[in-house]
């Protein structure tokens, strides 16, 4: 189509300006950037034998424009799942899917955020929630955090000194289970003083618990949500990691004065039933065996990037040890610049996210974020090897400084 | 779980109070009110072996997060199926995949809309877009119809209005073919002073043509985006009435500089890459021979509401009759209350929707839309007989006036 017509003076002056590049993220072979999971696990067979079953017996009801919470079974398996698994006691009606958990964390910042609202997040999370909050215009107040998760006594501070200036943020939003990007878990004891914090200063929490099934080995605290008498916790997952991302169903828990706030402004016609009934008939079946078969196949994974890190990068470098997630967070000296070096290595086939994409203050230049869950572990352990390579040709791995202190727990 | 937290004074000012009541509407044995297609028609085998055949083929890409603007090969089929159908000429690129089209039109206003802005609809329209629109506190003017749609006398009258004023509407929204609620088809010269009208005043027209395939009798005008050389219609569409509402897949064709601005807030990981792949392969063996059925069955189902309606209905009504879509426009007496009617009918097992439910002016207190793409052509002849008797003893049929003059073609 050719195109006389202007539409740039007609465009709300809230809306964000044009992002054509979201639209052509580049695919390499060795592709550490994204968080997919692993393609050769994915239960392929048994999504389409549970298609079959479903169309069978509901598939009449697909003509149905869904409930706008969503599938009332599925719902109910979710809630099952969480007392089994996280230790929580919700109900049906306090669940609200969605087109993944990326829908249910912009539809629960649209119910909060004003622009100017203070929301306090780890120093480093997850960039599809600091895109969003950026898009709400959030003053964002990132937290140190350490190999347990966010670090209490900095968040008390901050609370405290903004309270001292009579500002009340609008949330905290924390990843407390092998957190993304850096994989840590909130420990128990945090959680517990989190959760003292959050009642102290009367700011609910906002707990994204996507990552939680992936556990390689250790224990996980119980979910903050479960520790919480008085619905001051919210709670979002997915099944994007123990599915598939291309489901795109995901879920947020919320008490009823926050869930009728989502329903007023999810105009979507609801979530997607086909995908809801396919999944879920899926799940009745197989989700802990499925659980358990990728567990031991990112673990395998996992173990094969922390190998060739050991055998590639040098004592200038550090990373995490996660015991669980899919993301290993590797810090290189101070003065590395993982913007830059993001082409040289596309350009040879590897591809990671800097940790500048992970920080609302735009820190973290000397981090990158690597995941394990895509490719196999000896194409884990050859892009590890060229990484290490081409960092070093460009100078990035040179001991101008020993690396920070952001992240412990990883060794050379 | 029980409640001590309140969340009450931590909401954005600019979020709309809760809507707990969309999660609960009612299931009517005489279900007019939604416009759901025939249960019966749907293409569950079809569904099925395509899931088969394109998780076999494809399915390791499940693991990847979609594309943006959504699968390649479906978007490829929609335009060859726009060029088909609709005479348009558009590329893959300026097709963006939503969750429906509900999303499609979220996101449009959103990337348009400020509180204030003004933007042009026809007098009664789908409830889905105002309900959107309001919530993006649009000014809405309404633009009187008749059975060839919106008058362009009177469009023409406002825009001047409205320039001589020193004001510029945002869009006109319009719903050219088999209009919902009054299902009017806008001719070919309406649409093409329409598209006059939005080069003299510079202003793009967002053409919504989710139910133009279901066409039972007639010739239906090329699309407007068609007859457009500069890129100033945007143009909507669904695979909700020619697949099934629960696969919740709809897409907007939109130039460069409006898709861009589309997915910088498009935040949700992109669109259902299961439910895509699925029905991009249903639709490749089966789209033409599945329109042609379905449209042989709802042409059944439109008769039978007509005749009911002139068998049960007096000289004090009028109704439309529809050449396509799923809707019939029924007015009763001018004095006729069928927000009252309402509760009265749904005892008796008969849903509509209230006119007024389509008035961005709460007008049509004397008008409902009746669905006939549910229940079965006896079951409408039940249902309308019905829904007869209860406005007869509501008093809703008694000649205080004659009917209005919003509605022609309708007969008693």
């Amino acid at each position: 189509m050719s195109q006389g017509f202007k539409y740039e003076r007609l465009f709300a002056s809230s809306a964000p300006p044009a992002n054509l590049a979201r639209a052509f993220a580049p695919r390499v072979r060795y592709d550490f950037a994204v968080a997919y999971p692993d393609p050769d696990s994915l239960p392929l067979e048994g999504l389409w034998q549970a298609a079959r079953e479903a169309l069978r017996r509901e598939g009449r009801d697909l003509a149905l424009y869904p409930q706008s919470r969503g599938n009332l079974a599925l719902r109910e398996l979710i809630a099952d799942k969480l007392a089994r698994d996280r230790g929580m006691k919700v109900s049906t009606e306090e669940i609200t899917l969605a087109n993944g958990s990326m829908q249910a964390i912009t539809l629960l910042f649209e119910v909060f955020l004003e622009p100017g609202d203070i929301v306090l997040t780890e120093r480093f999370f997850y960039l599809g929630t600091l895109r969003a909050l950026r898009r709400f215009k959030a003053d964002i107040i990132g937290i140190p955090t350490d190999e347990d998760g966010m670090l209490m006594d900095e968040l008390e501070k901050a609370l405290k000194r903004l309270a001292s200036e009579g500002k009340r943020p609008k949330f905290i939003y924390t990843i407390p289970a092998y957190q993304n990007p850096d994989g840590s878990v909130l420990s128990l004891e945090r959680r517990k003083r989190m959760l003292e914090l959050s009642r102290e200063h009367g700011i609910p929490v906002i707990e994204d618990d996507c990552y939680v099934d992936l556990r390689y080995e250790g224990e996980m605290p119980p979910a903050m949500h479960s520790m919480d008498a008085d619905g001051r916790v919210m709670y979002l997952s997915s099944f994007s990691k123990i599915v598939a991302p291309g489901v795109r169903l995901g879920w947020v828990v919320a008490p009823e004065e926050v869930t009728g706030r989502i329903l007023a402004i999810k105009l979507d016609g609801g979530p997607n039933e086909f995908a809801s009934l396919v999944v879920r008939d899926y799940l009745r079946k197989e989700m802990y065996p499925h659980i358990a078969e990728i567990n031991g196949i990112q673990r395998v994974k996992r173990d094969a990037m922390l190998s060739a890190l050991g055998e590639n990068f040098p004592l200038t470098c550090r990373w995490s040890k996660p015991k669980g997630g899919l993301y290993i967070w590797l810090e290189l000296p101070l003065g590395a610049d993982t913007v830059k070096l993001q082409e040289a290595a596309l350009k040879e086939g590897v591809g990671y996210i800097s940790g500048v994409t992970f920080s609302p203050a735009d820190e973290g230049k000397n981090f990158l974020r690597l995941c394990f869950g895509y490719n196999t572990p000896e194409e884990i352990r050859e892009g590890v090897k060229i990484l290490a390579r081409v960092a070093q040709r460009e100078g990035m791995l040179d001991p101008k400084h020993k690396g920070g202190d952001l992240v412990d727990g990883g060794e050379c």
